[in-house]
């Protein structure tokens, strides 16, 4: 978020405060709106703002006055460390860097979220404007979602399904406050702890972080631009018992990969053949670019697919809403589980979520936003193809927000990183994403995040990088950013 | 939610359109505007939730048709029994009693909820819109929340702080989506699967579901109007090793209790000898009638009390915010769970309560919901004296929402329940919040939901049908509602 006025007079302010005594009156506010030239709205902005942080307090009719700050003691909380014990399941920590903040000056090739330019930002104000005006902004909604929005993530995957197959009913639907959670309720209700589940490799990073919180065992299965190896799949389930399979049969983050209509059916066989549930993360259903999601769950009417797909990512962030479609026992256990753990969902975001997707505008949107990401990823593979020579990749993403680039097997990974950065370009380390030992040197290179002007200069900075990995290791430290 | 005059025309479309063969064009637009006398704006937005519940497809400048519907089958989903086995941890179902929807026209006691008149609408709906406008609506927060909300916590917290104490920071927060998650995630990091966790009996229904999700193994300490005796949480500790208590010190819920400040000093000792964590829920900080919350927390710096306290049931139950306060390693280990479970808060929410809590509006609502629910508290409890002599109120809960009533010993609670419903009251059965065999026949009433006119109907009706548990029991079946 850039520095808004407000913003501007609260830093001012702090200054000023940072050496007032406690108790000290503020100026009036007529003579801080002549001060920074700003509206007395905006000037009650940011006193308001200075309240929140507890730096002064309001007396109204009288003034605004210097908190007093107390001195803070170090404290030592070691006895914690007792009482903590060991974790039972280690959550990673390196999985969060595809989240991290980074200022506005560098090109942000690590974000896994998609510029504000490519989302309906239009149609999700005007949504926030309207649920403030309904009923959703102070009622409960029911356990399972609002049932409009229920319907409508059962008619959309209806939409795609067969004739002859049940298309999913509205009750199998149960809406969530995003995927993580989500992810989380499937693997303690389907797998559990210290039972095997199958997944991709390399595979999205938060199902990792998920598992790793529930304690199941990750068992990694090779997969590439058109998925696993059906035969890979078939031998995991016979050799460890596991009775589920979590994977993202299109547009695979990192990989971007898409299994064809014929892989989805032959690894569908097979999960029905073990008796098992294929946990299918349709993250990136709105994000086809040479062609769409087409959701395997569609394809099962037996209770076989348990599908996710959140509209975190294509409708907003601030949106968090995801659906999940169950059939049978394990719909009832998921819903019992997601109810333990959120309760319900926001009955304002399910409003938001459900304004913008059935709007007109909303198809609209989705498609001008294909040539969008096409025109970007294009931009970024002939960048990297003119400037980065050595960084390959195996095919282009014919969907999805990345590129998963396959660098030399000698390179010094946390040295390129650095290396880029130092030249004001973030990337991401693609170790992240495998469940085990990483099976190569790769980049996660994200082409939906800001500045996509930027990505020729990007593109040579990474090639810079890549061409120094000879010149012998740099003195630790000299980090920058 | 009342029907809209859209949901009236969505209703009468339905109706044709069970009948109309599929591919049937309805009528255009001006025609239906014609007939249900309805302006276009309605009529669209009633074609516009007909195409989100799958019953019709819009082709744009063609027109509406009817849907084919799918004949649905029958499924046997009896494989899934081989492939989720038996749950780890069994999720009690009877829980959700206080959160049943009701119709309109029943009284409804059971209610965990504020009735909508005593939320701040007017705020909450403006900072809706605001929010709709500000960035919020479409960016991503840092994970452990909006800094400025993170201090407004710490603020509120620190405000109650004695002098000599190091009052909380801004960066000891995590701001949660309720604190439903919040209960999973500290009984996760603090305790563990199978570990044992001392909690109040009765105790919040919520908590143990969360407990139960985890597989903490729940210790009950007996509670009433002023909170557990110190001897036995000192005994617990002892005999169970457990190395935290979850407990809720201001009106607790179901009791009303409120631990004295020599009680919680007295607790907090044993806490501390015992070298554990006192989890406090802080659910009721605004429902403050005879005396304010004062936070256990806000009496600790050595990190022993970690504090959760939500806005969700006193701002709206559509801002789905918490605010988790910790200190020391703990606070890390919570921070990675809750982004493990989470990722993050929707901006927008966080966005909205900040503004609502930061408004001078905000204050005067907290400071005119006292004599509201004081006065409900007392109609309710006037009432129950009149016509309901046999149900006795050990205490008169100084805050909170909700009454704790014990019955006779011989009392048939579900019978009771049943005879109340059948004259359109609706109560919550006390066995709910209780982690073992109940200790009496209790009822949970609320005297926080809608109607408080009703109250003395509602007291009334559960005085008859307490005169009634001597007339032999009734045939079963003949429950209405």
């Amino acid at each position: 978020m850039s520095q808004s006025s407000s913003d501007r007079i609260v830093d001012a302010l702090r200054t000023w405060l940072a050496t007032a005594p406690a108790g000290a009156k503020l100026p009036p506010t007529r003579q801080l709106v002549a001060q920074f030239e700003a509206s007395p709205v905006t000037v009650q902005k940011a006193l308001r703002a200075l309240v929140a942080q507890g730096a002064v307090e309001s007396r109204p009719g009288v003034g605004t006055f210097a908190r007093a700050v107390r001195t803070v003691q170090p404290r030592d909380y070691g006895w914690q460390t007792a009482a903590l014990g060991s974790p039972q399941h280690r959550i990673p920590r390196s999985a969060s860097a595809a989240l991290r903040a980074t200022p506005n000056d560098v090109i942000a090739l690590h974000s896994a979220y998609p510029d504000p330019e490519l989302l309906p930002g239009r149609l999700v104000r005007a949504a926030f404007a309207r649920a403030g005006r309904s009923e959703a902004a102070v009622s409960r909604p029911p356990a399972a979602g609002l049932p409009e929005l229920q319907s409508w993530f059962a008619s959309e995957l209806g939409s795609a399904s067969p004739a002859g197959l049940t298309p999913p009913a509205a009750s199998d639907v149960v809406i969530l406050p995003g995927s993580q959670g989500g992810l989380g309720t499937l693997f303690r209700t389907l797998v559990g702890a210290g039972r095997p589940l199958l997944v991709e490799s390399p595979t999205y990073w938060g199902a990792m972080l998920a598992a790793a919180q529930v304690g199941v065992q990750l068992v990694p299965i090779p997969s590439g631009p058109d998925g696993p190896d059906p035969d890979d799949v078939d031998r995991a389930f016979a050799q460890t018992g596991a009775r589920a399979f979590y994977a993202q049969p299109n547009f695979a983050n990192p990989t971007g990969g898409q299994w064809s209509a014929a892989r989805g059916d032959a690894i569908l066989d097979i999960v029905r053949a073990h008796g098992a549930f294929l946990i299918e993360d349709d993250w990136a259903h709105d994000f086809g670019i040479a062609s769409d999601s087409t959701p395997l769950a569609a394809r099962d009417d037996s209770g076989h697919v348990v599908s996710l797909r959140s509209l975190t990512k294509s409708v907003s962030p601030a949106v968090r809403v995801a659906g999940l479609i169950a059939r049978g026992p394990a719909h009832e256990r998921i819903l019992a589980d997601s109810r333990a753990q959120a309760m319900y969902v926001s009955a304002a975001l399910q409003a938001v979520a459900l304004d913008v997707v059935t709007q007109p505008g909303w198809r609209t949107h989705l498609r001008a936003l294909r040539p969008q990401l096409a025109a970007r990823r294009d931009l970024l593979v002939d960048a990297l193809r003119e400037h980065a020579p050595a960084a390959h990749l195996d095919a282009v993403p014919r969907g999805g927000l990345h590129l998963w680039i396959r660098l030399p097997d000698d390179t010094d990974l946390p040295r390129l990183a650095r290396d880029c950065e130092d030249a004001g370009v973030v990337v991401a380390v693609g170790d992240d994403w495998f469940p085990a030992e990483p099976a190569g040197r790769f980049l996660r290179l994200s082409y939906a995040g800001a500045r996509p002007d930027a990505f020729p200069d990007a593109a040579r900075a990474i090639g810079r990088a890549l061409e120094g990995q000879g010149e012998g290791s740099r003195p630790p430290g000299r980090r920058t950013a």
